[in-house]
Order: C-alpha cells, then structure tokens, then sequence
C-alpha cells in the first residue's frame, strides 16, 4: 500500500472511481472472470481506458499487456487503500422510507461499513427494533454514538429538521456525514460533508427530456 | 425566456445549481424574504458568489447592488428555464423502501414533477395501491408508460434487476433514467441517464474519516 500522503493527494474523483471500479469488480468475479482489460471497466463505467488506467496507476496497480488486470488482486488493493482497518460505525438519523432503504442495501453487503443504530423524533419508533437496528431518540445520541463507536451519520430527516440533526450529530463527536435531507447544512472543518439531493437529480433529468422534446418539435 | 440554443448550452452543472438555487429561495420565501444577495445564495451552496453571479447572468438575470434579487421573480424564471410547460410523469420501478421514499419525497411537494405509475415483480403488490401510487407488473410497463404519458423512469431495483429493468423502460419509449440500483447500466443515446450510487458515497466519506483520523494519530 502507498504512503499516507499519496493517499491524501489522490483526487476525490478517483476514490469515487475506485469504489465503483470494486463495485464492478466483484460483479465479474461472481461471474467468473479472473482478468479483466482497462478498456472493459472503461465500457462498464461509461468513461474512457486512458481515465481507469490514470487511476489505476496513481495507486501503483499495472495489469499485464495479454491478461489485463488480476480482478481479485485490484479488489484487494482497493479494499487496502478506501477502506479503514477495522470496521467503520454509521449511524441513519431519520428511521423513515429512505433509512430503512439503506439499512437493508449495506448491512449483510459490505463488511467494512455497518449501520449500528438508528435515530428518530418519533416515540412510537424509540426503543423499537427497526430493519435490524435499535432506533433511540435525539437525545442519546451523544451517548449512543460514544458507545458504538461511530464514524459517520447518514440524516435522512425532513427539510425542517436538517440542521438541528446535523448540530447534533456534530456534537456528538462525528466525523463524517452524508446529507440526503433536501436542505443543506454546514459542519466544521473537521467534518468530512457529502450532500445529495434527489430532486436536483430528477429535475436535470427533466431539464434534458424537455429540451430533447423541444428538439424533435 | 432565452432561446432554446441558449438553454441547451447552459453546462450541466448550472443547471443542477438553478435547481439548488430555487430549492433555497423557497425556503428563504417561506421565512418571509423578499430579496437576496448573490453572496447568501452562494454561502447556503457552499460556493462563491462569482460562481452564483455567473449562473444567474446566463439565464439573463441580474439583481440591484443596494436589494439584490428579487426572490420570487427568480424562482419564476428559474422554474421557467428547468421545468417543463406540462408536469412531467415519472414511474418508480422496484416498490420497495426506497420507491417508497421517493414517492412521499415528491408528490404533493412538486408541481412539475409526478410520479404517477410503479412497478414490481413481486405479485404481493402488483394490483396494489402503494403510498398512494397504484404498482403494476414488468409486463404492462409499455402499455401504462403510453397511458400515463410517462417520460422518466427511476429504477430502485436491486443490482441484479437493474439492466433488465433499465432495457424495458427504454423499450417501453422513457425519454429519461434516474439508476439507484447498485449497478451501472446502459441506454441508447436518445435516452437521458443519471446514476448515483450510495455506496460509493459512503465509502468515500469513509475514506476521508479514515485519513483524518491517521493525521490525528
């Protein structure tokens, strides 16, 4: 594995890159596959060869003119550079639809991230069992997040309640956060933020349907 | 308005700010404002108020130096740029926790956007009314996506669904694909694609936890 500094001059770009590369990966090698060329997990990515073997290169990984890449060998290093050690703790801050959603797409999937609790306003849901995951109220995160150790909160709650629970969450010691609320917030320094929005995503969807409309018009 | 030339050659990323932009001028029209600075806009958006200014002076809109912008005529011309004349029909296809999600995130909020129509192979909820939203089977996608004038599909289905499902809503005349399975997937050129992959999020998030916490040792 590459030094540390290495690592933290790799472009953020390319560690959203590596992680789809192993998600694709572990795809072909359930099917079977042992090598696999740059110009395939190009075609599977929707980017160029030149770009998975840019990549590629900058975590000292070459493939074999006539084989390719070794698939089991690339998932490994993959593994040693973006995932930590030891297990990473999430916690979902909004039982709702969409925690739920998550709590069933990772756990039993990934092994080195875990949701370990669940956090709700919602009385009826305190206390409960949900999906798998123990749901407490707002205010035991501090202690919940100390006990089990975690990293890192997914807020799936409304609009309204978005930077309260970021606050909280901030508070209680977290290091990273991914915001699905539709609203954004803000975190110190020490805070790593990812926000997504899935309106936006669905409105320059609709932007690019209309003008090809308008196009055919 | 611009002309159409004019608004195909925004870049894709102005257009996913105006979304972003409207998304907080409403708020700050429910708080009771009626003008705004470039450099409150951008502090919400985490980006600086050149970028803002920009945007805006390509959709033809400028504020005052003593009031800003105009909050309401901003969301009307915003709205006018990214949103269609008619409302735009979408379809979730796998009802799970995550269509569900989304269904209660957009109906009812959204004017342009409706989700009208779900799909799922699981015959416990074809024929059902979920969430308010009726689900029917892969096979009637073709016939209800004509009915229902359906132009965008989301596909919530699990990885090992994803390409079958993506080929069907193409097949059945979708002008546009929002994929949150964990699977990438391919359409033809005609057809608009977005996809977004929590898992990598997350593992980024995780990753530069994890490379705070080195710095830190």
């Amino acid at each position: 594995m590459k030094e540390r500094q290495d690592l933290l001059n790799l472009p953020h770009k390319t560690i959203e890159r590596l992680s789809q590369y192993r998600r694709a990966l572990l795809i072909c090698i359930d099917n079977g596959r042992t090598h696999i060329f740059s110009h395939e997990i190009a075609k599977i990515q929707h980017i160029t060869p030149v770009q998975v073997r840019r990549d590629l290169m900058l975590i000292g990984y070459s493939g074999t003119l006539r084989k390719g890449y070794n698939i089991r060998e690339l998932i490994d290093l993959i593994g040693e550079i973006i995932d930590s050690q030891e297990v990473t703790n999430v916690a979902i801050v909004g039982m709702g639809n969409l925690g739920g959603a998550l709590i069933k797409y990772f756990n039993g999937k990934r092994h080195k991230l875990y949701i370990v609790a669940g956090f709700d306003t919602n009385p009826k849901k305190i206390g409960k069992t949900i999906n798998g995951i123990e749901c407490y109220g707002p205010e035991d995160m501090a202690k919940i997040v100390k006990e089990k150790n975690i990293k890192i909160g997914i807020l799936t709650v409304p609009a309204v309640n978005a930077i309260e629970s970021s606050k909280r969450l901030v508070d209680s010691g977290i290091k990273g956060i991914v915001n699905y609320a539709p609203k954004p917030i803000e975190v110190p320094d020490n805070v790593y933020l990812e926000e997504y929005d899935m309106v936006t995503t669905l409105e320059k969807v609709a932007f690019y349907v209309k003008m090809a409309e308008m196009e055919g018009e």
